[in-house]
């Protein structure tokens, strides 16, 4: 299997215009104002779990570092640029030499993330900041979507291996790539998808299609064809006329006449249509009176963690469920919400927190350069809060540390008997990488062990329990003066 | 405005290899039991419109021809799959070898379809049919699904401008730049994605985020600023603190101190959050008090055709709407079902149709070599009903035609004064691409067409007038035979 960081041979695209035009109207807005070189801190966060999860799983960096590190302008960008007739030519001029040089913090892929933390924060010249958002969201959005997604499922069915077999619905080849790769990071066990395989180590699998029987025409030639050729890996998929009537009876003949005489097993069977409930359980029956107690049930068809929960509930005999649409279009709730907030300056080496109101109270934006801890019960390690800090701020693990709510914030706790993790760790420093990429199973492995540190409570499907993500007490203090400033300020607008 | 067929700078990623596994076990098993040669035949058809519409519209069909053209297995590719150890040596020299030599015939881009009409239909060597599945799937179906809502969103808006904002909340990058392309074909007027400018000449434009007004602290100073350095295209955003007390006084005021002295005009606000239509109309009353009556009100936020309707319904003062992730994600439907299915087998020179049972009478495949025609009004000019025949058979449009429901058939009409058209054209003979790739602004215009010619029952968002798809008398006698035989081959069975 090849590591995900050694091999990016199809990586070489450059991406660098994938921008909203909108990013290069202000750049060019702060360039010829002159305030381009000012540093200004970036959040990049999400408001609301899909699904009405619990929890998320933060993935898509890997994607985002190529991108930094290959962020260019050439000369045909540029003049095309320039054929738009508003930008600068001391700006187009600028474009050319660009390179980010800034620093960026991020929660490691794989991490279970909760709403209004800063999975990504930037601090840079205003400029880079803003030409790396709609790549940095598009990328963190989409993976983080579906390896949240995945990991629903996976969980749905009990340790049970997933196959992703999505590709053909998906949203473009990079919807069929990086859902394959997000999948695998929310746990499944594998994609139907080649060059997720080769590009990745996503380990890749597939048998037949109904195709291949109707080529033959007659059900038992195109097994007896398949089994011929794939003696060790056999998977026969039989619902294509009739799977009672035709396909079971049609692979048992084909185990006993083609595969047993020579010492082989059939590997499993794969039901693609009607109840799988009913037909997983008449299934097991027929193959196990046949002898054939090993071979497995594969089960696909629409699939999501609801449908896994009951046919599940319902002792539906399935020992691997493919599931495609429903997982790479994450099609309960495509969007993964997250956003990109200005949340402090650098005036004369101060860096001074910004604000945006809403109506809303939950959506006005957490000003100033942050951090975010996790605080673990030192008995049984699970996670108890997390808490956002500004950046400097240290947690006393020595001591009880009181949490609040920000809005309710009677509503107060004492943690004691913990300990204090920071979530962000720096991925560029002055423009230099100094991240580096753990491999995809590396990936995968440390989501699990995230998943398990959370409490079964906070995972459940439909209603969980609420995790607490609080804010320190000194970036409470921040946030409610800025809140003050605005709110008289727009007083003195209504007088 | 770039033409899409002349520039494709970044189209030169191989994604041969983005494929499912099976089409290659499949494959080297028709490969190693000497049957690669055989000519087969598919479709590419979906069986149900998104959103409950009437109908959708075909895209994506420049991509496949772009991915057919470059189809090539390197050397590379080719150790990576001797390394999954279960293809054979000389299917995977063959493979070294590979290059897709068959006939495509497909529906344009643009083009009105239909449920289970072939939008594609391949005539190829097994093998070669195989390899083209998941591509031909995947950028079929995804921008039929973007295209189909963007025409939604567009008629919603009864004339009004849409842009497409929603890259950063798409599932990767080809979900943007796909995504931006689909959404222009399917009516929207501009995209804020760069990058789908500079490779598709879908037109890119832009002016401020959130970010811009916070960057400067004072809204005030943040639009004069930006005035001062876009004063001929000056659009302002002013919902960042509030919009009636502060962002359209500030507007106004920027207005009056920096663009009309050197007579220039205010070009348009932008509301992105909060009530739309309350908004609107307060700031369309504010605009025009102060003599901004040519100044446009933009609003984005969540849009779709359902709240469009429902703003316009309340007379909502939105002269363009910004339309970002329930677009490029058809979030309300993110999954175009389009299967790929053999219907033809080619046996000593003789075409010989197949079938797929489903317990289902509408989910039964339609068997043979076919194609599709479109019955038009003389008159009108409205499409009054299509009919999928076996290819070779000619409608005589001298002479009445009887259609009839191919389940119901008892349903029948008489068709006269009509002439008919046939829905697809070749693009692939014997490998050779002979379809001349229309520019962007031919098939966004052919679409416009396309969409006019259907009779409005059939655009309703809901509960739509069923369009006619009916199969040719020959058609549903083959179709007819074939579930015959395998209906009795079933009963033999259980007997």
């Amino acid at each position: 299997m090849k590591m995900s960081n050694e091999f990016n041979i199809r990586e070489e695209r450059n991406l660098s215009m994938l921008m909203d035009f909108y990013e290069l109207t202000m750049s060019n807005g702060y360039f010829v104002n002159g305030v381009s070189n000012t540093i200004v801190y970036f959040d990049m966060f999400y408001r609301k779990n899909p699904d009405g999860g619990g929890f998320s799983i933060a993935a898509g960096l890997e994607q985002l570092v190529v991108f930094v590190k290959n962020l260019k302008f050439t000369r045909d960008d540029v003049d095309f640029l320039r054929s738009k007739g508003v930008l600068s030519e001391e700006f187009l001029e600028y474009l050319l030499a660009f390179k980010f040089s800034g620093d960026i913090y991020a929660i490691p892929e794989g991490t279970v993330v909760f709403p209004n933390e800063a999975i990504v924060t930037i601090k840079a010249k205003v400029i880079e900041a803003q030409l790396i958002e709609t790549m940095l969201l598009l990328t963190i959005n989409h993976q983080s979507l579906i390896a949240t997604k995945a990991s629903r499922i996976v969980r749905a069915a009990k340790g049970r291996p997933i196959l992703e077999l999505g590709a053909r619905r998906t949203h473009g080849a990079d919807a069929a790539i990086m859902g394959a790769r997000a999948s695998y990071i929310g746990g499944v066990s594998g994609t139907a998808t080649t060059i997720a395989d080769q590009m990745y180590g996503i380990p890749s699998t597939g048998t037949m299609a109904h195709s291949w029987i109707q080529f033959f025409g007659d059900e038992y030639k195109a097994f007896e064809t398949y089994a011929k050729t794939y003696p060790d890996t056999c998977t026969l998929l039989v619902d294509t006329y009739n799977v009672i009537t035709s396909g079971i009876p049609n692979a048992i003949k084909v185990s006993k006449d083609v595969l047993e005489p020579i010492g082989k097993r059939l590997k499993a069977i794969r039901l693609d249509s009607g109840d799988l409930a009913y037909l997983s359980k008449k299934v097991r029956i027929m193959l196990d009176a046949a002898g054939l107690t090993d071979c497995k049930i594969v089960a696909s068809n629409s699939l999501d963690e609801f449908i896994i929960t009951e046919l599940l509930n319902q002792n539906a005999k399935i020992d691997i469920f493919g599931v495609g649409e429903r997982l790479v279009t994450a099609k309960s709730e495509p969007v993964f919400g997250g956003v990109y907030k200005l949340v402090a300056v650098e005036e004369e080496g101060e860096v001074v927190p910004r604000i945006k109101l809403s109506e809303s109270e939950e959506k006005i934006i957490n000003p100033g350069y942050k951090m975010c801890w996790r605080l673990y019960d030192k008995n049984t390690h699970k996670a108890i809060a997390d808490v956002i800090t500004l950046t400097g701020e240290v947690i006393n693990e020595a001591a009880p540390y009181i949490i609040f709510d920000p809005v309710l914030t009677w509503k107060k706790k004492k943690v004691t008997n913990f300990y204090a993790k920071k979530l962000q760790v720096p991925i560029f420093l002055n423009g230099e990488c100094v991240y580096e990429l753990p491999t995809i199973e590396e990936i995968r492995d440390y989501c699990k062990n995230q998943v398990d540190s959370i409490w079964d409570e906070v995972k459940r499907f439909s209603n969980p329990h609420k995790y607490f993500v609080d804010l320190s007490h000194e970036l409470w203090l921040v946030k409610q003066e800025l809140i003050r400033k605005y709110r008289n300020l727009e007083e003195k607008n209504e007088k």
